[in-house]
């Protein structure tokens, strides 16, 4: 039988999640800024998975190629070709066509009228039988919840695909972009829907921005709700959950 | 005869509420951000209710699964399939649907169009008969004020819900999600129609964040208004009514 | 003959009024958030004019119920029913009703799309005559406005409010909902067409949040417009006229 | 020949306007929030141009009573009933009339639709042929504006407007609104078709609230554009042009 | 032939301009809030230009009336009159009418509806021939993108108009009406298609509101982009370009 | 074989970019407000591609006319005449046209409705032949983006002009048009989508304003995100990578 908690593998933030990790078969939203490291993020837990824990992964793209996230993947060594040819990582390239279909092969035709919330639980769910994955993402949800033009389809939208992924008993990061750059925003109903939220951001402090790490929300753990500083190296990410941010 | 005050059992709370509590049979409006509790002050109002005052309690909710409820709570050792099972507590799990509605069991199905205010008394009226239940949590209320795309349309959607919930005569919680992170906001039209509003907040202070709970408004209760800091541990919540919080 | 002012009899209100309190037959703002104790100050007001100055009032409530406003009361030691007997105060509880109206008795029945302004005036009316009533208040004012969709409708229903509102000759108090929590705000078009404008309001100030009066305006009387601090405390409402707020 | 300028007679203002008052035939807008004085400012100017310099003035009033006006004016000691007498100042009593309009006399009546420019206008010139008037006040703009639903079309309707009072020879208070309280707001497109704007405002100070002067355009006059502190006492309103505002 | 510089002859411009002026061609972007020397800044340009220059101007004016202008410039001692006599500079007075068109004599004439591009640039044409003009300007340009309800179809409008001033080989000053107050705005279109951007602001300053001038843009040229205050007295604009402003 | 990095010679970008420069086939969006200098740093990057490089450069010119571009770059000594001469380097115009269009020569005379994604990826790929470009910019992208009133159909255009630039191998400036002027701002859906993002910014230090460069974000390099001081002189950009901006 399979634990409770999910270790992420990323260095601190199994700390903050008080020693832990990610309950098991929760959906949690990451979100953050451009350049925040959030497909890093996702990335490193898969791997994490799939070299430490054995634990395969499903990587649903619905913006970047593939072959674009194996490249840039390489300079933190991590090689995904090499996880992808071992059954323990696969990526699903679900991506609305308009211009020249026939042109692109090894990608799910769906039109933009016709990609919609059963389509792409099809292909989630082939995926995570094919390497038995425990693990799943979707970068980004923005991509699929600017469909729903109505605020009230979108969160019903948000739900089917959260009770759908948890039929699959696998644990999953929703990759999603913060719009306000300052300390003050609006919650997006999104924060509100997912069983836990983790915050990428920059702020400035003294003479430099600093990159902060926050588990705003983690539903079933006690978590450290504190922000962070963390930096992305070439190891990929490191969150510090000693450091304080504000001064 | 029942008395005029239902204490929260939480710990600070009733000495905010001038030592009494909740004004017996008005309906409260519980309003914070993405993991800040608002769950929690639910179960912990509704489990403390049943295990030291012997009132039943109905949760209504309108987002979150039971069993996903029930198996979070546990951190806290509330045991809520037992209160169940003693009668003291029924969930509603009353929840629109879209995908493969035969899938769902257990569940009461209407639409999207037919989720509406009459079908959702009728089973808060069932739960309350079912257990003689003196308190009623409803979580989220957004998920049912969005349905009226007309702000007039909401105001009198929630009027009706309210005069409906008086007429069982419980103490009830309206589960409220909050929009702005900041000091400066919008008050929100459910903040004047409910006969009283507690807020949970998260400002920075110093080198950290801290929770900070309100009583907004408390109709028929000379309150403390002033904000207080509150921790979420392993018991639950509480809150410190003698600490300041601005500095 | 009547005298030209109407003594408000709230501890330091009249004070700031120039020892006189409002002009008589003017129709004025009272607008608050929400527990800043609106329906306090317009019951405080109707309460002193009933028993120390013998006049009559009028309570028209278009949202809570007149039990409701009745068992609030008392913990001031207002007892209401008590005037209502003597016939020196009457409620008018005005409210559209969208479900099962036969349910609602004692109260004026109009649909939400009759309710408007001829049968809020004759209600009104009715009631002025019945107790000889010098003050009225209508509370809140928002749920009348809202139902006119366009703004130059929401500006004449108002006027038109106003001016029926003088023949009767009483003074009027409108209680209408803030909307912003902050120091910077958009002056409301009901701000502009009261003759005199009440704020209650509630800002941080050292560690504490206070609660602030002000007298915005006063047609036909020279006011002290600086802001002041009130509390509200078993006996009601009571403004420090010579307190300052600002750091 | 009638001279060049017109003094305001307002303590402070002339010297403001560089000892020599406002551009005759100009046209210029007084912007303030409830409560600022613009309808006493704008008597004001009446008044001493009746009783001091022997020219007529017209008031047209969209929406306080004159008889209110009279009233609340006389506070100030201006007797404006007594120059109407002299044939030294008329009222015009522009309203638009939603309910019973045969109750109410001695009132232009315009339903809400023909509540246009070309009616405003003839009133406007009626008047000024009586009393030979020199000053004209429209009090509030905003009530003719909202008319327009569309900017272009508000844009046009004030040019007009403006092009047809300048006919009359006179020299003219256009009374408008302020939306914003801060220092921060958008500028209004009448600021710009305006000759001249002059804003009454209300800042924090130190410990105080403050009233602040300021004009912030005239064309044809090299001006003091530094806000100046005014009060509003028993004589009217007085301008201080030599106290500084900022700190 | 012509030089590639035009100096603007305004003290204190053509220093900031390093030493040159305008480029010689270039639309430029003039934007201010009400009262901030717009239409001096602009006049200033044209009437140094015919009498320090030689070079003739056009003036076109889609709000204000020559007859006003004139009038109004007569106070920095600029005869306009007497340069329109010499053919050194002409006034094209483009106004869409609404009201009574056939009182309005030395209009052009044209219906809200057709007042479009071509209309516009056939009377710039005309006017540029007559007197050989070197330098034009539109003021405001606000009245003529608002015509087009859409933001496409207005950068499109005021790119063609762009496209056609350029024809002329005239150096051209469109003025532009600011909307924030503030150091924060929001950056317009016109700002990004014009080939320079002059602004025109006022800020807080110490004890003091000051005018605060800006050169933001200047496609071709080195400039100093820093904010230098400026004076309106009675010679005109002088911008001090080696002042401060920000403390 | 190519490189894997393009270096883009201005003086101190490619010490921000870990001393490599851009990676090669990638899109990045450069983003500035007015007179940032978007326009100098994408034909610096052009310029110094052909002449230290030998890699021929595309520029895609959605707004200004080549013939201004070519002049205005002569103030840097850049002679991009020979350039193009030199088949180093050629210039598109692209540009939508209303009004007319006969005598526009030289110019892809599109109608606005027409001009659509593929006329602008044939052009490209066009030009990218001609000169065997290994550098291409399109400016500005706005233009483009705006054609598209829908939100998720602007995200669907965007992604397939990024898709179909990445064919040509070519290493891509999309320049952008920054709304807000300010520390805190909305992120656009194009910093997400791009894979690289340059912020050109001005912001107000001690007594001067100063220009900020930052690379916001670099997919596949671990990058230097903290915001740099950089000037517009004579010979260009430069950026200063070891000063800090922040106090």
């Amino acid at each position: 039988m399979a634990e409770d908690y999910v270790p992420t593998g990323i260095p601190g933030v199994d700390k903050i999640l008080v020693g832990k990790g990610l309950p098991r078969g929760h959906t949690i939203l990451v979100s953050g800024g451009p350049g925040s490291g959030k497909t890093t993020f996702a990335i490193q837990f898969l791997y994490t998975g799939a070299t430490q824990y054995d634990e395969g992964g499903v990587y649903v793209t619905l913006d970047e190629e593939p072959g674009d996230i194996r490249k840039n993947m390489l300079k933190y060594g991590w090689d995904l070709k090499k996880l992808e040819e071992e059954k323990k990582l696969v990526f699903i390239n679900v991506s609305p066509v308009r211009v020249a279909p026939s042109e692109r092969a090894g990608l799910i035709q769906i039109g933009m009228k016709e990609f919609r919330l059963i389509k792409l639980l099809e292909a989630i769910k082939q995926g995570v039988e094919e390497v038995k994955a425990k693990r799943v993402i979707v970068d980004p949800l923005t991509i699929f919840t600017l469909q729903y033009p109505n605020e009230i389809e979108r969160i019903y939208a948000m739900r089917d695909l959260m009770r759908d992924l948890k039929k699959t008993g696998s644990t999953n990061l929703l990759i999603s972009e913060l719009r306000g750059t300052g300390l003050e925003r609006e919650h997006q109903f999104e924060e509100y829907l997912a069983q836990g939220v983790v915050l990428l951001r920059t702020f400035p402090k003294g003479s430099r921005l600093i990159r902060v790490f926050q588990v705003e929300k983690m539903r079933g753990l006690a978590i450290d709700n504190q922000p962070r500083p963390y930096e992305i190296s070439a190891k990929g990410i490191e969150v510090y959950p000693s450091a304080t941010v504000y001064k």
